[in-house]
């Protein structure tokens, strides 16, 4: 299907186009926590939001709230937001279009207030960069940020409150920062930040979960030795043994449906051509959204290790380094968000998603639901990274149909309907 | 067979353990090319030499060389030689174990003289740790050393030349170094530096030919990607790639006798747990006796590089980076060597060398062969490498025994018998 690029959409790109420029590094996009630029961003997205007659303020850790109120005083909210922040030479998109398709959504309702009232939010921490630790505006949202991580320092020796007051905040404030409870649902809008979209020439894909994810080192101990004067059936080589398990992940997670499972660190030592590897360290890391298929995963993928090393008299250790439970969203908003896609005239696409954002923080507190946006390429994290004019208006089409739904909705939940 | 170690085989293994603390670098056994250490070497076994009735000298390029005289003055010459430097933390046998076993020889001839001389050499220079270019003292021995080669530094910044004359050698006297042509073989004693023997039991190998090798550099071009968001069957994976092929490798080889291939080298970037590898860098080192074998396997190798390559979409590219023919061995000469270890009561274990050696140098000269001795464990080029008295006494023996070999071999040769 193919849907003509309105003004709305093409206003949407050149708006993270424009704020792209604001970055510590002239000439590419940086733009950590609560640096510099940020005040520029937080200025320049006010301003957007107070014409399309919202209320802000920049909370006790930097998210930037914009709240338009809806038809009535004690109007329950809906939560829009994505993250401000970057990765170092980061794309126009990631994080940001989300929260510049939240302040256009409620540019298009041209001052009509919904039985709802929606708060936009522009988190100010998602990418981990600065404090070595992601997701710290949706972290002080939920309530979750803790004390001790106030006091992890940044490269320059800053300490997170430090940083705070450099920047005009009180960290006094943060639990005024926490999202008031008459919040019934948050959707968040982001590019995938894969091909899976692309692939299926389809505009927009409608999340289910944010995977599970499991992160291992592997470590294959053989014997180093020359060559040129080992005869193959008396070596004890780390390198053929950690890659026959490469090949066997690789098996496995194309054998199982959504499972993805990546080796992408190896280091074979001593590292020299004429020196049969000693020792190869391997990572491991494996997602799906089911915790059950990802373990089973694991426990199969360990056992090919196994498998690979005693063939060749290998000794094998593991160790986990990170082991995270899959985050479910909303069932009845994300069929909620699939009925607007309809109405909107986008084929529905479910998938998961394999990388984290804020809707993994929210979703244990408030029901919450993603829509991706296509990216092309499967370009993410990269100055290249772009979005299509087309799929925005179609994110921006499914928005506003998406607001009609959850008005009936839930006007049949009042009326006892539903 | 087990052997009853015997003093002239213990006093073998004290010299080498007492020429081993002779180090450039206190507490291990560091002996480069014409370093200070090596003057000691040079003095300690210069009079061993002559107690044994040997005229010595020290030719230009620092070759320690001991003449036993034949029975007549134009008696031709029979050459028993090994090297006397050693890697960075050697152990105490690698190459000097064949200079001492040559001295032995002469020690248990006691005085008398056989129709051809000895001269025992102690090669200056085979590691190639110095100057970064191995069999320097061979090269030279033979009239093979370039003149280029006498410009290349060292670590602190002196050439070769002045390296020579620093010694209290002269460069200029080179061309006297060469091998005089009444030379009418080589022999070298040297341990095996592989598992080979120790796996058979056997105290000695024969080598009937130094293997050929072809080195190379491969890279395997896929795309780096989210190692969450990317499914499976979208992957461009270079490591996945990469490792199909090394399994393919090891397959080859061991399904092919005597070749050896070997990928210690490897290196994926990014290098990040969490993104697929979008380029790996690995090193190929393929040897075999026979160079069609070689070959053949390199483009079966390179076949199954661009297979796995392929499968996943990957690109592939490869560099060659030394192609070294195969060195046989005198047949002949090998064939006395055969026969006088069954003589001696040692089962014959013919082999081949996977490592280079001085033989590979002076084999197109002089007819050459090589005894090797069992290396414990395989172990070399480390500090617990070690050799067992009983195979230094099996190769005594043996070598006492081609002696007699070669005096009637050479009586054959004069009467018109062979």
């Amino acid at each position: 299907m193919t849907v003509t690029p309105t003004d709305r959409a093409l206003r949407v790109i050149a708006r993270c186009r424009d704020i792209a420029t604001y970055t510590e590094v002239p000439g590419e996009t940086t733009r950590r926590f609560l640096t510099r630029p940020m005040h520029t961003v937080h200025a320049l997205l006010r301003s957007c939001m107070e014409i399309a007659g919202m209320t802000v303020h920049v909370d006790a850790i930097g998210n930037l709230r914009g709240l338009f109120p809806g038809a009535a005083p004690e109007s329950p909210r809906l939560l829009i937001g994505s993250h401000l922040d970057t990765v170092p030479n980061a794309g126009a998109f990631d994080g940001i279009l989300g929260v510049v398709l939240g302040v256009a959504i409620v540019e298009e309702l041209r001052g009509q207030h919904l039985p709802f009232a929606i708060e936009v939010i522009g988190f100010s921490e998602e990418e981990g960069v600065r404090f070595s630790k992601p997701f710290l505006g949706s972290l002080a949202l939920v309530g979750k940020l803790e004390e001790e991580t106030l006091t992890r320092t940044d490269e320059s020796g800053l300490n997170l409150r430090q940083a705070i007051e450099a920047y005009g905040l009180d960290p006094k404030q943060l639990p005024a920062a926490v999202l008031p409870d008459d919040t019934f649902a948050y959707i968040e809008f982001h590019i995938e930040q894969g091909p899976v979209l692309e692939s299926d020439d389809a505009s927009l894909g409608i999340v289910e979960a944010l995977v599970g994810q499991t992160r291992m080192e592997l470590i294959f101990a053989g014997h180093a030795n020359h060559a040129g004067t080992t005869p193959m059936h008396l070596r004890h080589d780390a390198m053929s043994a950690a890659a026959e398990w490469i090949v066997a992940v690789e098996d496995y997670a194309s054998s199982n449906s959504d499972l993805v499972a990546t080796i992408g660190k190896v280091h074979a030592s001593p590292g020299a051509g004429n020196v049969i590897a000693g020792h190869v360290t391997a990572s491991l890391d494996v997602r799906h959204a089911n915790d059950n298929v990802r373990n089973t995963a694991v426990s199969a993928i360990l056992k090919d290790a196994k498998a690979a090393a005693d063939r060749r008299g290998v000794q094998i250790t593991s160790q986990i380094q990170l082991e995270q439970p899959a985050v479910p969203l909303d069932p009845h908003l994300t069929s909620l968000l699939d009925k607007a896609a309809a109405q909107a005239g986008f084929p529905s696409r479910r998938m998961t998603s394999g990388a984290g954002h804020d809707a993994m923080i929210l979703a244990p507190i408030v029901p919450s639901t993603m829509l991706f946006l296509r990216s092309p390429g499967g370009l993410s994290h990269h100055p290249d990274e772009t979005v299509l004019p087309q799929d925005v208006e179609a994110a921006l089409a499914t928005a506003m149909e998406f607001l009609t739904q959850l008005r009936d909705d839930r006007r049949n939940l009042k009326d006892g309907h539903a």
